[in-house]
């Protein structure tokens, strides 16, 4: 076998071995994935117990389970949660019977246009107990009795979310956060949790200028969670992206927080159409993934959210078909270098002053201009100065320079390093 | 004969009645449409005595006719004002002599391009008499003498207006105002004011939130003397609308106020876009109808115009042709519900305040939600619920959620509804 | 010979006068060309020592050259500067040498793209010497030793600009620059020069709203000497224009000033396109002529740049191919005719105040209107005199007037003049 060798490689050994897992919005399921993670960066493991008043919600209780299956009269597993998560409704409550199938179909949930999948199905806040499969194993069951249990239980316990931070240079932070709770689905959203994570790995290495804050968290009443006991640091996220669906062979798709400009909607922007890959870049909705509750008008946080093929927007969403092999090293990969370049883009954004605003400073003494007059060809570099020169007037940063001069950030940016080590502009 | 059932044919027939008399800026023509009217919905008939000051005017004397011809040497009417109101330039000056038809050409007004239609000329401001024939008439004409009479009358008198209020929950004002000043002309404006008429009758049965004050009034001068008397009002025109040409055959064309953005416009394109209907919407131009009096600068009220084909665009307009035939019972009803929307709209139009901004209130808890989780289709209803709770920051309204969710905007006032019945939001 | 009759022809041949004199930032050669200026409008030249501190840069040492050529060993001069001033590096030090050709080459430069055109190259703040020549003439030379000659001085000196003012009715001005500092070089910039005088010339005769400051400096540090020794009077510069490249046959450019919509920005998109003349608009870069200094973000100056195919736009651009042939009468005097009817507009645009602003004021009896009513087709004239009285509202000039209404900018003003005349708006 070939050693794991790219970062996409290892992203996917890491979803691997996450996929096996139940995870529910509760449970040991969150803390056995929160365990892996652990050992790629090192995680602040958050408890919060049940009944705990989160903003409108509270916290539900802890579920767990340890097993569940439908046996027919001979005992023969026909449907089996050792087998996939997914077999299970999730927080279905405990269940010990046994009934015909004509009463059992209440309780069984399939696809019928896509007959050998199995869905997922969630009852968080409505008492209820369920099984998912495929049509087509429903369709080969006989009429007849059938043996009905889920050895679950829903007890006062915890949510559990996490946290791990890269200190940077100023407190302000940038907020990257993925959603934890669902059970045997790669791409929705492993892949998410794989990115997240080497993008946090990578930026162990280094002292950012941003504060990075990745968080671990239930979709939904854990982003909430976090948000009720965080309220008052929220005034300090500069930049936030939700990762969701990571790993699809489909084109990136970034969404853009509800204020639509904000830092890093203008970052992925520049980003995706700069780099010449093809990509969708949508605006708003109060649907989709935690940017929901990042973007609710009380907060306004400047949070978008990077997905391939986006929520919902793929038939294998929300089926046992979002599997292992639905999701790709290279994709991953992609996702990860978008984000790095995103993130990229905003710690370098700076707005400059222009020390010598009065016509164009004399480059050629110092050495930054090239000395024979005459030539047609203006040089990427030349031109990057001057556009930063003649835009650094306090109310333009870089990337307004890159995006007004259609240079790349990375041209603008070095431009202004050497007219700041030049002395001629200040930040 | 069928029973006149729908309210396109009630319409119409309200348009035939009115088609044969000689309406003009003053005069008995227009007492007599008035009291038409005032069977279908109470009139304030309002009239000003001649030389009164009104703005930059001055109420003309009042014009009367009771018979005008062109009779051969044989005394045969060869043109007969009994035959068509059109017969007769506006305003002419009595007249009673026999002339040569090569003097009587100067007083002759012809189409050459329709040869059979009679054109409609006046000249209010300028003394003048004059008749409008079909060029076809004319060619018939043999040299010689002719009979020449008008037996008009200019005196001081009034000029007539009429005004019908519905009292609404707020003394915010909407203004729906046509013309009544054009003789045999179905179109232009028989249609608007029998469309007008119609939307006042439906609402008088309920309690509208706006009070509606309809204005049937002489072009120009009578919009001039309505808003001199009425200075004071202005301020409280929320919105206003001019109705005309509102029952030919063509798609219909809005025509935005002068400042381009006012709520008519914005209702007027959400309804006009969302209905799918072929339509126009043009920009402001200071011509046309009386838009012209109430957006100027002065005034510069958020009113807006609705025809069908518009002001001068089609060959019909102003011309015999533009007759009983060239207006349809489906065209008014279809003018009519639009109106019926867009009011609708403005009805309803409301900032709203989430009272639960942080974070997405739990809408489960409270039957607002769906509560089976994992499925990928978000109904338009909680789309809309997600979509007011988001945007209800003070500062955007329910025709701003409709127009950025690109929802409908009875599903955006529905979810207001709800939310609202919840405590969720307030007004 | 036919005599010299347009003034495209007329502006030919000052460019034709022009074109043998060997132009650079400094020496001589400008004087020459000012003087040859000088006869068509009165100048005020001004000499700069070297060694003054201008904003960011020195005035330099002057340079003026009397001969240059290399020689081979027969004593013929293949190279020579008295067939074309190209012929020598500009700011060449002297040099009086015999060298090998493989020596020689470091200092020769050609076009191999272009093997019979001389390129024109300078080298003003990095002491060097050379020439430029057809790389078919050094292709045919002979391996072996060659006298070099550049019979050139570097000394303390002057810079020389000269300026040509127009007074007009306000201080306000406009200011117009060309650049003088390129030798033989026709349309780069002896045609800028010329449309500049010519519209000098015109403008003499008048006497203009604006005050008009003609410009005449090389290129770069005659700019930034103006603008330090000017620096309080930049306050004072209302709007401006660059011409350069304003002789060949390409369609107009028009590129932007810094600010996007300054006013010369929207006259010369409204001259441009109300004429129909094929075109092009830019946007603002910081490279090109000398708008980079006026619209440096200390001075943010309203100043455009006019140029027929722009700046390096075409093969011919700094070479020799850029000769007499390579501009046209007919084109200078197309670029003549658009800048007299952008400042035209700029002259003419006024914010105007509606006196009765309530309504439409009654047009008919002040003679400002037809008197028969009822035609369906609006005049131009009336539908100006509309759009001024609905936009005079103190927010809006005339150019807001002929944009908004797509009328031109001429039958706006017409308009404006007609309703000032009889009292209707005031300035």
């Amino acid at each position: 076998m070939a050693p794991v060798t790219t970062p996409g490689e290892e992203m996917h050994a890491l979803v691997e071995r996450m996929y096996p897992l139940c995870r529910s919005i509760t449970g040991d399921g969150v803390r056995a994935t929160l365990d892996i993670v652990g050992e790629y960066v090192p995680l602040q493991v958050r408890e919060v117990p049940t009944g705990t008043q989160v903003l409108d919600w509270t916290v539900p209780q802890e579920w767990n389970i340890r097993d569940a299956y439908i046996a027919d009269a001979s005992g023969r597993r026909v449907v089996d949660f050792a087998a996939s998560s997914l077999h299970v409704l999730g927080y279905s409550l405990p269940v010990a019977r046994t009934m015909p199938l004509s009463e059992l179909r209440a309780h069984l949930h399939t696809l019928p246009d896509h007959p050998s999948w199995v869905p997922y199905r969630t009852s968080y806040y409505e008492p209820r107990w369920g099984f998912c499969l495929a049509q087509e194993t429903l369709d080969a069951l006989p009429e007849g009795e059938y043996e009905v249990r889920i050895d679950s239980a829903l007890t006062d316990g915890h949510l559990t979310y996490a946290e791990h931070v890269v200190p940077g240079r100023v407190p302000d932070e940038v907020l990257v956060s993925c959603h934890v709770c669902h059970p045997s689905l790669a791409n929705d959203n492993l892949a998410g949790i794989a990115v997240a994570t080497f993008l946090a790995r990578e930026l162990a290495g280094r002292e950012p200028y941003y504060t990075y804050r990745f968080l671990y968290a239930p979709g939904t009443i854990g982003a909430i969670t976090w948000l009720a006991r965080n309220a008052e640091r929220t005034g300090s996220v500069a930049h936030g992206l939700v990762l969701a669906c990571a790993g699809d062979r489909g084109q990136l798709t970034y969404k853009r927080s509800r204020r639509g400009d904000a830092g890093i909607d203008r970052a992925m922007r520049h980003v995706l159409t700069a780099s010449g890959r093809p990509h969708r870049i949508t605006e708003f909705t109060p649907y989709g993934y935690d940017e929901r509750q990042f973007c609710s008008p009380g907060f306004d946080l400047g949070v978008g959210s990077l997905s391939r093929t986006p929520y919902a927007g793929y038939p294998e969403y929300h089926t046992s078909a979002d599997d292992l092999d639905f999701v790709t090293p290279e994709a991953m990969e992609d996702t990860l270098a978008v984000c790095r370049e995103a993130f990229g883009v905003l710690e370098r954004d700076r707005r400059y002053v222009n020390l010598s605003p009065y016509g164009e400073p004399q480059l050629g003494r110092r050495g930054l201009y090239d000395s024979l007059g005459g030539r047609s060809d203006a040089k990427q570099a030349q031109m990057a100065m001057l556009w930063v020169l003649s835009l650094s007037d306090g109310e333009h940063g870089l990337l307004d320079v890159a995006e007004r001069s259609g240079l790349p950030f990375e041209a603008v940016a070095a431009a202004a390093d050497a007219l700041h080590g030049a002395g001629l502009i200040k930040a």
